[in-house]
């Protein structure tokens, strides 16, 4: 098993489709309280047990009646039904609408047997006991048969359903008040660095705050992993073992940072010696440095230092393999497009990310340089210029992809 | 102070207007660690402390030289600079390049003294204790000076800043690991409706599961709030009152259910007890009986019982609402544009909201009607129906917002 070298860089559509065939959609299960599912994945079939409704129910308020009673009745001509009962919503309705009766409804009550319509109110008047009825129904008129909604044995979630309120809904609607979702991919993110500092500690000389590790995390959360920010880890062979080992028991690891290339081949090897250096290097800008492994089955990326190689490969990257381990939507938004503010250049083999401002309906490129973190914090999203795209014109109409 | 009653019905276009008006941007704040900030809104200013890099800084492996020693260097006449020293990342750099010597520097390392340019290691050559320079720089080449990115005294962030990964970033770079932002709102959803009840419980004859709280729970979660769900309410004075009065410690309140009219016109009556009914019933479909109250000031939403029109409601009116009091930006993604697969037609006068599915590049209509969870369920998102309209052709393009 040798080491790609550096210099030998894989495009980034090889680099993704390596990503996501080392990106194993998470097996592990947890039960949640139905209020807490929302967003999550379901990890079970759901057969409905129920109709729903579980019964035949009045869909206005009314009377319930037998449809025959109340043809040819009209404006001029109503149909007088004697009343025999009221059901209200949630009472049983043992009642029975026999043949020149009829019975008041408030909507969702059940229907009194006997009863195939609801004449809504609006079509009515009340004399004393008596009901008068000004419009005809046909049989099924203003009321839901038992399982209109959804019928009892019917298939209504796979598992794997990404939950939506909606889809929280239909357990509702089941009687479900707990339920098995896939486990969160829980991911190491390991800062690196022998000149980086945690914020809210003192800056020494020579050193310079963590980005990386918080953009990360922040980036994870929101696409449905649980980060976890190791310490800071020296750039020695025995501190990136011991914290590669203790990160296997993540689903992800994340290392970012080792800017420099030693830094970046100290890395490479002790993961070589580890397990199998996947790629190392993608022809893509900023964010070159990029490296893959698989140890002991787990992936283990390596993120460039820069801040803005760092966080522009996270969302090329890094989300949509954490949303596959997540087994959520692919949550890409509709590209916004509009007219490029000025002309770019690329490099020619090399895929570019570039971030963004909209002003005035155009889209005004805000990169600085890749260890600004001021280039993304500008910018409202970023486009892609191919690898064989060396070229955009002032006013050329280009997909923003929205942060 | 008099109560609209439900037959003069408002226009969504005014509805909106007044929910809007209803909602007030939440004053409360609350003090999180960075690795907690992502997605939440920063409540206080932030000057930057330091600038970033807070030294000039290597910006590639090489060596720290004068630039004009290297002036006139060239592949066949490489100009020889003794190497005196080495600064790795995150060492403090005392040393000073003197004229015609330079000192190796890795990426992220402190410049030395002297120095104002760095030569790639790419484009020189190391023989014993003396560096080969193949290529001339110029003076600032391939470093970054103190404050490129970020300028001590700079304003960085305002009050109300939604914090991207890329603004945690920026809070990181200046060694911030707390801060204050805005409280999420806090939202009481009460379940109302004789007939209802909660899942996981047995289902009396009679009785249907509580849907509404838990499509509005999940929706609330999902834009920033916090919901808490409280108990059945039965429909009776005294039940409401008590529910609603505990109900005022929470930021906003939303009461799903009460389909039938003497619900509604019982929950109306209550509120307009205690405080302003604003309206009571919206020209659009489905979604009619939704009501709005200000109660000590709080905005007190009532929802429609049936569940479709509760959550297109919740999508239409209480999300845009709950985001503004939660300061979050309008979270709006862009409507995808696809023909319609068939015709449809719509009441002149009531705005309507249409679930859809996406099917094949075509917008199918999924409604099956209000009292069905499913309408929502298989859809993939809405599309809006002007009062205006009528009738929408077969193929005509639509704008589809997605769930």
């Amino acid at each position: 098993m040798t080491m790609k070298p550096l210099k030998s860089l894989i495009s980034l559509e090889e680099a993704r489709k390596l990503l996501l065939d080392a990106a194993r959609p998470i097996e592990r299960t947890e039960e949640v309280l139905l209020l807490q599912a929302g967003g999550r994945v379901i990890a079970q079939g759901v057969v409905a047990g129920i109709d729903v409704p579980p019964f035949p129910r009045a869909a206005m308020d009314g009377y319930a009646v037998r449809a025959e009673d109340t043809f040819g009745a009209g404006d001029l001509r109503p149909v007088e039904l004697p009343l025999i009962g009221v059901i209200h919503a949630g009472e049983e309705g043992r009642e029975e609408v026999k043949k020149g009766t009829c019975i008041q409804v408030a909507t969702g009550a059940p229907m009194p047997l006997g009863a195939n319509a609801v004449v809504k109110v609006e079509d009515t008047e009340l004399f004393g006991d008596k009901v008068r009825v000004y419009k005809p129904v046909h049989p099924g008129a203003n009321l839901a048969p038992a399982g209109e909604d959804i019928r009892k044995g019917a298939e209504m979630l796979q598992p794997g359903s990404y939950l939506t309120p909606s889809k929280v809904g239909v357990l509702a609607a089941l009687g479900i008040s707990r339920l098995r979702v896939y486990a969160r991919p829980s991911v190491a993110v390991i800062p690196s660095g022998s000149e980086v500092v945690e914020p809210g500690k003192s800056l020494g000389p020579g050193r310079i705050y963590d980005i990386n590790s918080y953009t990360l995390a922040a980036l994870i959360q929101e696409n449905g992993g649980l980060p976890r920010v190791f310490p800071i880890m020296a750039d020695e062979v025995v501190g990136l073992r011991e914290a590669l080992v203790e990160a296997l028991a993540f689903d992800l690891v994340v290392i970012s940072g080792g800017s420099s290339v030693g830094e970046r081949d100290l890395l490479a090897s002790v993961l070589d010696g580890m397990g199998e250096v996947i790629f190392h290097g993608i022809a893509v800008k900023p964010g070159k440095p990029t490296l893959l492994a698989l140890v002991e089955g787990k992936p283990v990326l390596g993120m460039p230092g820069y801040p803005t190689s760092c966080l522009t490969n996270g969302y090329g990257l890094l989300v949509p393999m954490l949303r596959k381990m997540a087994r959520l939507p692919d949550g890409e938004r509709e590209p916004l497009r509009v007219p490029l503010a000025r002309r770019v250049t690329s490099t020619i083999g090399r895929h570019q990310f570039l971030p963004v401002k909209l002003l005035k309906g155009q889209a005004v490129p805000v990169f600085k340089e890749s260890g600004a973190i001021t280039s993304m914090a500008d910018a409202d999203g970023y486009i892609e210029i191919p690898a064989n795209v060396d070229l955009l014109e002032r006013g050329e109409v280009v997909e923003v992809k929205l942060f």
